[in-house]
């Protein structure tokens, strides 16, 4: 698509001159996005109107009109959090590590802009301003495509961001939209690896598997949670039932909820009978395989796809395993590579579980719920990756950067 | 493909088992394979002949051939290179980063191996040890895929190595070789995420276009080396000529030779005689633009083709800039990101140039044949990446490893 391709071009093209800009100049444009985003909320405002209004047109669910809702109370945070970027310290020109080599050559590895960065998304209009900022931050240019449903949103927001950092002497084309919310334009963007270094998807497992699937350009996906909690035989049954019910229950819709549960089979008719009292204070449906219903009568019995399967919801599935062995082969097969706990009393069984479960982030006797740009301290994150090229886990600042080599010389050949 | 897959299903049963493989383990089979290496040597040039006759009667160019047989000596130095791979420190299970977290959590990232890595590769068969060592040495197993033109070496080469891992107690599934070289074979190692964690190609420009159009793997690119030298107004005559004939002459065939060279206008009457010089002692073809030829009358003139051409032969495209942005643009507009060098006596043209060159590396005033593993002091590398995801250029060990956070808590909940 030709108009795509020009979205390329001008990225690449304002790309030069922010990959340069010095850290005082991408801070002022970031306070200016902040400052403009409170002061327009009004248009901001209207123009979310329109897309909830279409949304209710269309029967959009109330949690994902929920999702898509401004008001000014929400701008403020969205405000406030390209604040807190603008205050995190710089992640270009680190010098990561630096050595002369015995021939004089004086050779060190600096942090540098990744680019271009394509992030494809849903209909969420914070992720507008959050993914502009932390892009703009580490000196990348931004080409955002965001969900039909937030389309008026959007564009409203991104028209606010682009003026506003044209004023702090930024190209405005460091910022921008695409406006064809058509799947074509998705397609388009997947393919244009001229143009872009990298393509980040933020939404739900389908959109990420067709960029996985359809693009030329080095993704990083991000997201699907299917984090599974293992209570061993020896763990603390009241310590297992918090972190159960903190993990499945504060925020059902999040990645790192809790979305499958392993009982060793020595501790399932002590541990089984706790998880369920707590779970049902939130009416959470169990859907259990045999040796759990054998326990706590009347669970949905759990199927083959249940295992496999990230509810987002206020659902949990539970097998009774007969030993550590199955519960890591378990996560081996059905797991997302996000995040997985063990709660155990056992050295032996914290160290097994450490080293052979395979996963961005695996948790000893704490909350999945911790997976998260903020809680592990990096500040605001663009998503949680669950590959393992370029980088793992929640994707801060640091992770929108790459490197490169200079090598300064008097006159070295070889 | 139903044996590719098949070959993907093994890689990843047996990465569960390397992946917790001590560094003792490791070691040992490495030591094994270096010893096969060189007991089996008599085998392997048998093999190896097959190829070579074959490689004759089909037409092979001298260069090629060369490129492909293999004697007792390179056999010893295959075997050298996985001894020093043995004797490399484990890039896994280190902690690279570590912090106590407010609510008592303690946080670290530790280095892991990336999995399943696939590596495609052309008609060297060093290439066979050399990438199954380093994969075997930072826990990864691996599907080599070689060109038609070297299978009787590269399964003979794979066979001494799976043996030889066999008897250090790690499954031979670690390193596995598809003996299919269709077309097809390479299009089935593309399109299987499910079981690749991660694909290399390691060849000419053509191969490294169709895996990284065609893969749905993470891909890592390597090697093409549109390399420039660019000599500032205020250069050292006498040292530009030096590096240019050393970056052009050392080693043609190589992607960290330069290809072009852009020489500041107000030096060309005096450099490009000097250089010229140096490069007719090996009979370099230089293709220059008008202003090239008015100072050296009779090169070939330079066509749009030769700016973006890696000639891998004692070829030079050279062109007369205005200025250093010219210089920077063109390297903007034609580079592949390899290495790009300045030569100067300004401390600002080097510290602009440094700076707004986007590249692996770049470098003041020194050789670019120096992008390499063994150069920067990494030890052996798996190829140059010329991307910006997950690594940039020569990769050594340390980037054959993802990262994963391990959390230890106390009953921790958010």
């Amino acid at each position: 698509m030709k108009e795509i391709k020009e979205l390329g071009a001008r990225a690449r093209a304002a790309e030069r001159i922010l990959a340069c800009a010095g850290a005082n100049i991408k801070n002022a444009a970031l306070q200016n996005i902040a400052e403009a985003l409170v002061f327009y909320a009004g248009d901001i405002i209207s123009a979310n109107a329109k897309d909830v209004e279409n949304g209710k047109n269309s029967g959009m669910s109330e949690a994902l009109l929920d999702r898509l809702r401004l008001d000014d109370k929400r701008i403020a945070a969205m405000a406030e959090g390209v604040r807190d970027i603008a205050a995190a310290a710089d992640p270009v020109g680190n010098v990561i590590w630096g050595e002369t080599r015995p021939n004089g050559l004086k050779i060190s590895r600096i942090s540098v802009p990744i680019g271009v960065i394509g992030v494809i998304f849903e209909a969420r209009p914070n992720v507008t301003s959050d993914a502009a900022a932390l892009c703009l931050k580490a000196g990348n240019t931004v080409i955002l495509r965001g969900g039909k449903e937030a389309i008026n949103s959007n564009t409203a927001i991104a028209s606010v961001m682009r003026r506003a950092i044209g004023k702090a002497g930024l190209p405005e084309d460091c910022i921008q939209l695409v406006t064809d919310t058509s799947r074509e334009s998705a397609t388009a963007l997947m393919k244009m690896n001229e143009y872009l270094d990298l393509l980040i998807p933020r939404g739900g497992a389908g959109l990420i598997r067709a960029v996985v699937e359809g693009s030329n350009v080095p993704v990083i996906e991000t997201g699907v949670g299917n984090c599974h909690i293992y209570i061993d035989a020896s763990a603390d049954v009241d310590m297992a039932a918090d972190i159960v019910y903190n993990a499945k229950t504060s925020r059902p819709s999040v990645c790192n909820a809790c979305e499958s549960l392993l009982v060793h089979r020595d501790i399932a008719a002590r541990a089984l009978p706790a998880v369920k009292a707590r779970l049902d204070a939130k009416n959470v449906e169990i859907r259990g395989d045999e040796a759990v219903g054998s326990i706590i009568p009347g669970v949905v019995p759990a199927t083959e796809d249940d295992w496999g399967t990230e509810y987002l919801d206020l659902v949990i599935s539970v097998k009774v395993v007969n030993s550590i062995d199955d519960a890591t082969e378990h996560i081996a097969k059905y797991g997302s590579g996000h995040s997985e706990c063990i709660v155990t009393e056992s050295y032996e069984a914290a160290q097994k579980f450490l080293s052979e479960v395979d996963a961005a982030a695996v948790y000893v006797n704490a909350s999945t719920r911790f997976t998260d740009g903020g809680e592990f301290g990096f500040g605001a994150e663009i998503g949680i990756s669950t590959q393992k090229l370029h980088a793992r886990g929640p994707l801060g600042l640091k992770n929108l950067t790459s490197e490169k080599y200079i090598i300064l010389g008097s006159g070295q050949v070889r």
